[in-house]
């Protein structure tokens, strides 16, 4: 009957003004649609305090397309790279350095633990031939919040340069250009932006964009060239997503409506809060201790009851309006929600609610 | 007031109906949302009548991304390229094989002749290297249709493979896997099947997929690993862009009532002809002799008069309601017009009368 609310982030639920703006048709090519990419950069750098040192350089594509491009063409060729990993999107970072033929290392904490910046200190004075640090701000593949600046400031001590996975992280969690020293920031149009899928965006020291000429492994991903097209054209290099890059311009104008970053990261606090209470009602156990929980995804344990089952789960919580995600880790059963996408208290309640009865329609619970 | 008529082949004008499909929000994961990808994927393959020897590997990004995801993980790292060009996508497909570092070499056919399939068996027969040939079957730069059929009956004599980049043509200029022999076929979600920019596709023969596993030089653009995971989930393997996806099904619907290929094939010609018919009643030399010139794109000689500007005329042109499309030639200055997407007379005459108010206003004719 009415469309299920997305507890997955990414694609995730997004308001009808946004969708809405995908009924027009843009020319690639229309100064009007030049400026629409214009004013996305400008917002989107502002959004960082980036000023006149960072440049956005949109992406087609999902996320991981952007993160190649950055990586690709950030990179040298000769360079090599260090990446921080605590889950899934950690290894994928260092699978598309490795699969580009570049020199890369793994600095592993497992799935439950943090980045631990004085590893990575220790890590970078004994491996001089590391360049770059990868690292992903929120490991959505549990909720893991790593500590960004604390790794920013002894990466930047140690001489290196930093690029931020901050995919599920940009748009609410904090990240100023003004107090984390990174040479690029990753982000997609349809996580914390509440935009639609199809595109990503990288925010990027302009230094070290014009030193990025020729790095690139692929044509397609070469941010450096996507940024010099745009510049000298004010267009995108190849057919931009049109319709999706609108979405991302009115999900803009509701952001700064909605009070921007320090308002939607509340809202998404909020959530995540009544989210973990709920989720204690119904003795579910979350998987991360609430001081490395982000605000983002909540990952929680499978019951260790014989009658669970994540399907058949997941299709009565569907019954009544509410998609969840599965689980994205190696060892354990867990199951994860989403706090973020174009949702308030209303639908966590309402997605409890589901759970609660999809608990007791599988006897799990009475 | 209204929205302008789009005679830019890609991103072109959609109907209402296709935009409207992008009202929904899909989880990526959710059984709807395979449904709706399977489908599709059915449908394309039986496009080409590909039967149970092809299969459809969709790819996120623009069609370059396509493109460049068929040649990576088809072309073994060890093969050699021979694209065959006229034009600029034809330059685009062996700079992008040359960026990943696999050996190509170029067929040059200039820009207003086809390709000539005698050239072609000659170049396959002194230069034993070659192992994959590249084609565009209409050659969007200038309009050019190349003589698909004759081209894969030498590379097919000549036990080379056929990769072809029919993004302008497919839906609505004939190929079908059983006449025409041919490795990979790459097009766009929004060309002649009239959906919105964001992904394209590949419509491939399984056994050439089997073999490329570990081909790739990216993880993005990986079609093996796009089509093992596809196969293996029923899911993209990184976020899909849902609402082009959802337009997309949506565009194949309104395809199918308008009677398929054939029908499509008649409107864009119907289109062409009276275009044709009608820039000549307003002194536009076309660019293509007319034996040459595919039903999709137009390109006209600018008037030598000295009052002409292409961005002016634009722009008037603009104020009536239509956009038109700058020229892509080395040489001489050029414009061009699709006559591709959801238009059809009304819509070409408007252009017509559109183009003859702005020349007056210019004037350049009374
Ligand atoms: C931290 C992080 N990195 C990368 C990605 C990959 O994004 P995509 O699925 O759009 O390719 C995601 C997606 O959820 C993510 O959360
Ligand atoms: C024949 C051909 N190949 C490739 C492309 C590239 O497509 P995109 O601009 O979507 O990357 C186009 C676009 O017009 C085309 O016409």
């Amino acid at each position: 009957m009415r469309d299920p609310i997305l507890l997955t982030p990414g694609p995730l639920s997004t308001t009808l003004a946004t969708k809405t703006a995908m009924l027009h048709d843009w020319g690639s090519w229309d100064s009007g649609f030049n400026r629409l990419t214009a004013d996305i950069c400008r917002r989107l750098v502002a959004l960082i305090d980036g000023g006149e040192e960072y440049a956005c350089v949109p992406m087609q594509g999902s996320g991981t397309f952007a993160v190649e491009a950055a990586i690709g063409s950030l990179l040298p060729r000769d360079g090599k790279l260090l990446v921080l990993c605590n889950g899934a999107y950690g290894k994928r970072m260092a699978r598309l350095a490795e699969v580009m033929g570049r020199a890369v290392t793994i600095l592993d904490f497992g799935e439950t633990a943090p980045v631990d910046p004085a590893r990575v200190a220790q890590r970078l004075a004994s491996d001089l031939a590391i360049t770059h640090v990868g690292v992903i701000y929120c490991e959505t593949s549990t909720g893991i919040l790593n500590p960004l600046r604390e790794i920013a400031d002894v990466v930047a001590r140690a001489g290196k340069r930093l690029v931020i996975d901050a995919m599920s992280a940009l748009g609410a969690l904090p990240l100023s250009a003004r107090e984390t020293p990174f040479d690029a920031v990753i982000a997609s149009a349809n996580k914390c932006l509440e935009g639609v899928p199809g595109m990503g965006f990288v925010l990027v020291r302009r230094h070290s964009l014009e030193a990025a000429q020729g790095n690139a492994h692929s044509l397609s991903l070469d941010l450096y060239d996507q940024w010099r097209y745009l510049q000298q054209t004010g267009q995108w290099r190849y057919t931009p997503p049109t319709h999706v890059v609108a979405a991302l311009s009115a999900a803009l104008d509701q952001f700064d409506a909605e009070g921007g970053r320090p308002a939607r990261l509340a809202r998404y606090q909020a959530n995540c809060d009544m989210l973990l209470e709920g989720l204690q009602q119904l003795d579910l156990q979350p998987f991360l201790p609430a001081a490395i929980q982000a605000p983002v995804i909540v990952t929680a344990h499978a019951p260790t009851h014989p009658a669970w089952r994540f399907d058949a789960f997941y299709q009565r919580v569907k019954a009544y309006g509410v998609v969840l995600y599965p689980g994205k880790l190696t060892e354990l059963e867990t199951f994860r929600i989403g706090c973020i996408g174009a949702i308030g208290q209303a639908e966590i309640q309402l997605a409890l609610d589901a759970m609660a009865h999809a608990l007791t329609e599988m006897r799990i619970r009475n």
